[in-house]
């Protein structure tokens, strides 16, 4: 019988307790919410909503086609060139999702006989990117420059070193000044994932890459996503204006796609409007994560000190970071549980992440909650 | 210099007259639109609008998050009972894309010593999907369901067959009944693309399964796209609940994505209930399209006849289909131009797309311009 096999698995995950469902959050959540990547606070903002109504209803539900064919509107165009501006790159191209730019930034820019150096924390997406690229990938070390630089001599032909600029599970940096000197020893490009650093890092929330001096940088290409701190969804690809030339016509998730909805578009549109209003949201995020992580383990939690806005803390076991995220729940806190085998290492942890929007008693009551129902 | 390979690439294309740019459309754009995927007319209608202003309205710009962290609404789990409902199927699960659906679908039924027969037309996110997937790929004839029951025949494990229902390009249907008899003939799934099904084929627009007999059927798994007939954006999978559990679970590019905009999805509702209720839109666009080839090859064009709403209209080369395209827009009328490399077979073509709201004179007005600019 076909499928027969799913229900196999499905008796070992729950053999396991490693069984994932949905489930649905309504409307008037009462939940202080540390679980979603909302690290502005915009997704709720009414100039936000207002963007993607506004939007809808002037280009309508959705793009209705490949951006090559009807999906592209002059909103689409509005954004990529705000959204470069502000970032300090020369040209930038939207996607439907951040997935969706990290598999065109990375298959396009590794072709037959090319090499991939490929950080071993990168997000799924990043990982994805490597499998479907023509290229050669070679996986090193989380967070190594000197592993980069050595896997770079190797190349024989075009290469790229990829990594995310803030991990996603433990929130710690990468090192960008290091990879990029690695990668111009060797004359190869430099493709880093700001999905995490887009709103909260460099000056006024302008990205990871941009407070490491490399925006606008002619062998750098970044790609941030629309769905974080500017509270929408999609992502993009930034970088000089021939790279993005390039996807344009090879990037298969770019031509194959249909275009981001006008409401996704005018609400990030929307966000780095605000965002450039008032930069110091990014900083507020920052330091909500500072002060997280300070009061965390001033009672003993074991957490990663933030350099961006995601907290993480230890859980002792899968079974117990389950069973902890969910009295944090019942206690009405939401926070985020990452166990096997969505985290690289098996560590399981509560996933925080900071809300420049959260007030100090919020803050304070986040505290006080984790630390109750420690397992 | 890192990026220098993509000089080179570039000029070959100028030199092959393969480049392809940006246009975009203002919101107010006076040509007549025989080019997107709109085949309902739905994109631009008020329900649809209203649907997404209504969600940002209330669920805010984004989904925050995963949807297996912040990231589901109970509007997502509304969207996915309806249309498993309207399309005859258990379950359903919401995509950020149909590329994300397609690529879900195919990697999570593909595991380690699996195999997938692929037919030869199949659209750019099952391809990606089959060289994501574990298993191993095997391409067959486009349309043949003979050589799906051969390449079966040599599985040694869970097999899957996987095929568009309206292949994009020419606008075909596949053979879904003989496809699903050589899958049961050997215990494998059938996992088909209803991208350009749902809302035109079937009662009411109920899609290229449900007109087969197919709807619910414990083998067969139908991805569709809710950015086509239902004028939004995202894709969804749907399928036995068991199945649906397995891709909560185990799909990678639903578990590492921002769930849905709250807008898309509910644009999406909205669509599927204006449907529901006014089923004789999909009659319409099938109509239209049947009205487009007769016209057109009454004209002496070389049209291929459509199952759908799609009819591809042949060009003598990539160069002249491209003139034909532009001459077709300066004139008023924007048609598809699909070339090389986004056509598998080589050959050049407008790609008309029938619209249920496109009146007798706007019919004939396209007829005529297509005869009037051609090459």
């Amino acid at each position: 019988m076909a499928f027969g096999w799913i229900d196999e698995q499905a008796s070992a995950r729950r053999r396991a307790g490693l069984v994932r469902t949905l489930r649905p959050r309504p409307a008037d959540s009462p939940l202080l919410d540390l679980a979603s990547n909302d690290y502005l606070g915009l997704a709720h903002h009414p100039e936000i909503i207002e963007g993607a109504a506004e939007a809808a209803r002037t280009w309508g539900g959705g793009a209705t086609g490949s951006r090559l064919v009807s999906g592209t509107t002059e909103l689409h165009g509005e954004l990529e060139r705000e959204l470069a501006a502000f970032c300090g790159f020369e040209a930038a191209l939207v996607f439907s999702s951040g997935y969706a730019a990290n598999l065109a930034a990375v298959t396009a820019l590794a072709p037959h006989g090319s090499l991939v150096v490929s950080d071993a924390g990168n997000h799924a997406s990043l990982i994805d990117g490597c499998r479907l690229a023509r290229g050669t990938t070679q996986v090193v070390e989380h967070g190594d420059p000197d592993a980069v630089r050595k896997a770079l001599g190797t190349a024989k032909g075009p290469a790229i070193a990829v990594s995310d600029t803030v991990f996603s599970v433990d929130g710690d940096a990468a090192p960008l000044a290091g990879l990029a000197a690695a990668c111009r020893a060797y004359g190869a490009g430099l493709v880093v994932d700001d999905a995490h650093g887009l709103g909260v890092l460099g000056d006024g929330g302008r990205g990871a890459p941009y407070a490491a001096g490399l925006a606008g940088a002619p062998d750098v290409v970044v790609t941030v996503t629309l769905s974080k701190s500017l509270g929408s969804q999609g992502g993009a690809v930034l970088g000089p204006a021939k790279v993005i030339d390039h996807l344009v016509n090879a990037a298969r998730t770019f031509i194959f796609d249909t275009g981001l909805a006008p409401a996704a578009t005018g609400a990030a549109l929307a966000a780095l409007r605000l965002l450039r209003r008032e930069p110091e949201r990014a900083a507020r995020a920052r330091e909500v994560a500072r002060a997280l992580h300070t009061r965390l383990t001033a009672s003993g939690h074991e957490a990663v000190r933030p350099d961006a806005a995601v907290v993480s803390v230890r859980a002792p076991s899968p079974d117990q970071a389950v069973r902890w995220a969910a009295d944090c729940r019942a206690a009405g806190l939401a926070v985020g549980c990452f166990r096997p085998p969505s985290v690289p290492d098996g560590i399981s942890r509560l996933r925080l992440t900071a809300r420049a929007d959260l007030t100090e008693g919020q803050i304070d009551r986040a505290v006080g909650i984790i630390g109750d129902t420690r397992p």
